[in-house]
């Protein structure tokens, strides 16, 4: 693929100063058009060493706005970093609306550089890895964010050629001091660089190849990707705003039954059990929380359910079994404007513990196909594709053997009338009861539906849905807490295995 | 100061059980309270080993709403806090406004386990330490967060005894795998912490001294206190909407002579020694901060000055002679929501550099004392304390040898107003010129005033400001890439003296 690309394209220095000022009037507006509409826009800029992929950025970087104009590498792992899922370093990076983010080598960085290409576990491997950046590129492009992609090509002469200028005049070949000072294998490299560029090439977020032999014409071509792919993310953005969302489905209260019809809600546990109970599974996991904290195992615990089902309560009983010190409970409201100016799972990401600490999230990312489905806030499209959105999150969250565990606490639309009425005449309570419960109660139809595709769609073998009947509240929380005690003592069990 | 604490105030069962329900409902109206009124809690939980601090976060937990309520410890020091100044640790963690922090031992618990009482020098870092926290805990409380701060003390009896029972039951003291198994030492460690208490025990954050020998009693004085201090700070808030702020200062213009007026603003340079300097001066900068780099000098750089003075010119050249992938510019405008609910400082802290990077601000926190003092956003009593507040977090910018160096863009009157001019009839400039431009350009008497009063206050030792005559933009880029190369030889020669 690479073939069509270093091939000596060239502006001299008096072509070049004819051209610029027009590129530079043209990537600024373009840059603009993306602050005043809103727009986030990720730059990758990969390429073998000596291909000038700093000299680009600092190329951006001067004709370009410093208004949310950042840089980001990720020459190294920070503790933080290595302590939770691979892809939270990107996440926390991701532009909000109308900003710029520029990588090196972006995600596709350190995988490019550390392929053995031959090796067929480590292609596998690889592989996988690229088939999850077309994933996330797809999540980003989806919600509105610019994804524009670089490779900076020079061919292998040129490369080495000027490898051997950098040892003559700095004495070294790389700047970052975490590499080795030894020149990469180029054939290594590039074999790799077109393995990647061939899985992740997508129209979302295609590829541009770019013969970097000379920097005037790298400058003028990456000028003109960004400033074309600015162009048309704002065009898109205006047109979706001009566009009708397509009609909400027709939601008629559907006749089937919904996996929660189902749910038996007699279950039922007495004063004497429920004490005697408690006290034996609050002892145990606290023992597994420690346990599981020292061995860097990291629990994401998620709580859904009817609204005055019990998770407040289910939550307050689960969280003084964990030293509070490694614990912490995250209620989801209304989102601040940072986050609503990034994609819907960025609030979530921002969270996510680090290796052997716990996050309880009181609702979750599952809002997006509950209450943003049944009230309309976001389009089906939007909506439709955050289950798989979901599932390929909650993958990484429980790789390296983390716990996730999923709740949904069930209870009767009696049930449910009974507690509201109460919490309306306690006055500590009071504050508790909004119209909004109201309103999503007269909506519960609406929620049978949408849950009942919820667990169909997001019950998956790395994170299955755990379904608690509710009505009495000693028993719900029993069956919680044994059942995040035996999703650690199994993580535990497997952490000994390896 | 100890010896009125642990009395062995306790409560029976029974005692206890009769007063818990009122103690929950009040601390939880409280809590209501601060989150109704935006009000930040900052809780630090500090005492001897075994003196119940987990067990007390656990009760918090338990008691109040899991709404803003965050726990933080310090165990361990992550690469991120390594590599930028203390107190940045800390400042990611402040409240914004209706959360409810709970610091493990806080700013204090790593000053207070190491200190050797006894050593001269030792003592003398620590004092300076715990004044630098009231410093801290003042803009904290100014800007209206509730500081609470808890010592939890058992008498050295009690601590042999439960260390003892300890060693028995768990085979080990200590949870967190950070420290060593070895008891600590009472007599040391309450001796340093008498020494921090003496010294940071303000009107603003005092200490609460707690027994706490009897769970139930340490419980319910721990929520009396959080409850009592929530409610006042509170009452402070809403107070402090009802009195009317202190008048504004009349604003004369005043008839002084202020610094920017002595300023020669005739020094130039031609096209050939601008182009001539400018490459020598570029590659010097690059290879500086080449060296800064490695060697993790960070450097802060701060752009204030006329609207239309050249900042962004400036900051352009200079930062295109830094590679872009350490360095980062922060065009600073409107806060976001989640800024406008902290501390200003907040937001500035935020995105300071970690070891060897470079942060450029184009304007800054001395917004504080330009815009929100002359246009009256602050009040006297907030923008007149920012003089210190700024000063402090200064100091710690250029600790450890950083590179901080301020500038201020001076243009003349008519020179602003042909660039503004200029602007309108420049079509892809249009934008940089807005109303806020020609409304500031009306007071630019009560600017020189407030320019003049911060030249003064924050003119300091660690950080001058620098007054660039820059009616010629050219000499004005020219002589900001002085000064910046010229601070960082200094610090580069400095570091190797070390």
């Amino acid at each position: 693929m690479f073939e069509s690309v270093a091939l000596g394209r060239s502006y001299s220095k008096k072509e070049f100063a004819a051209i610029e000022p027009d590129l530079r009037v043209k990537l600024f507006e373009a840059q603009r058009g993306v602050i005043e509409n809103g727009v986030p826009v990720a730059v990758i800029i990969a390429g073998v060493d000596t291909a000038g992929r700093g000299e680009t950025a600092n190329m951006l970087s001067e004709w370009m706005d410093a208004k949310g104009l950042r840089n980001h590498t990720f020459w190294f792992e920070t503790d933080e970093e290595k302590m939770r899922p691979y892809a939270w370093r990107f996440w926390r990076t991701f532009p909000s609306g109308g900003e710029t983010a520029v990588y090196f080598g972006g995600w596709y960085g350190n995988a490019i550089r550390t392929l053995k290409t031959g090796d067929a576990k480590a292609e596998e491997n690889f592989d996988r890895l690229m088939h999850r950046w077309v994933r996330l590129e797809k999540t980003l492009t989806a919600s509105g964010t610019a994804v524009i992609k670089i490779w900076l090509h020079i061919s292998k002469k040129v490369f080495k050629q000027r490898i051997k200028e950098r040892l003559k005049n700095h004495g070294e070949i790389r700047f970052t001091p975490y590499d080795k000072n030894t020149p990469e294998d180029y054939d290594d490299l590039t074999r790799a660089a077109a393995r990647a560029i061939r899985i992740t090439d997508r129209q979302e977020a295609p590829w541009h190849l770019i013969d970097a032999e000379d920097p005037n014409y790298r400058n003028a071509a990456v000028a003109a990707v960004i400033t074309s792919a600015m162009n048309n993310a704002v065009r898109i953005k205006k047109n979706s705003l001009k566009i009708e969302k397509s009609e909400p489905e027709p939601f008629e209260p559907s006749p089937e039954i919904t996996a929660l019809d189902k749910i038996d809600l007699s279950p039922s546990v007495s004063h004497e059990e429920y004490k005697k109970e408690m006290e034996k599974l609050g002892g145990d996991i606290r023992a597994l929380t420690y346990k599981a904290y020292k061995k860097g195992i990291s629990s994401t615990l998620v709580f859904e359910g009817w609204d005055a089902a019990g998770k407040g309560g289910a939550i307050r009983r689960l969280s003084s079994s964990i030293d509070a010190r490694i614990n912490r409970v995250i209620p989801v409201s209304a989102p601040t404007d940072e986050e609503l100016a990034h994609n819907y799972l960025w609030r979530f990401w921002r969270h996510i513990p680090m290796a052997g600490f716990v996050t309880v999230y009181d609702r979750s990312w599952y809002g997006r196909v509950l209450v943003e489905r049944v009230d309309r806030f976001a389009a089906p499209e939007d909506w439709g594709r955050a289950y798989a959105e979901i599932n390929d999150f909650e993958e990484q969250l429980t790789e390296g053997g983390n716990v996730l565990v999923k709740f949904w606490l069930h209870i009767s639309e009696e049930e449910q009338l009974k507690r509201f009425k109460e919490r309306e005449e306690t006055p500590w309570k009071r504050y508790k009861i909004t119209k909004d419960d109201w309103h999503n109660r007269e909506k519960r139809k609406e929620y049978l539906k949408a849950a009942d595709e919820m667990f169909r769609r997001t019950g998956t073998d790395v994170a299955p849905w755990h379904i608690i009947p509710a009505e009495d509240k000693k028993y719900a929380r029993i069956t919680v807490m044994k059942i995040y005690k035996e999703a650690l003592e199994k993580a535990l069990k497997n952490s000994r295995k390896k």
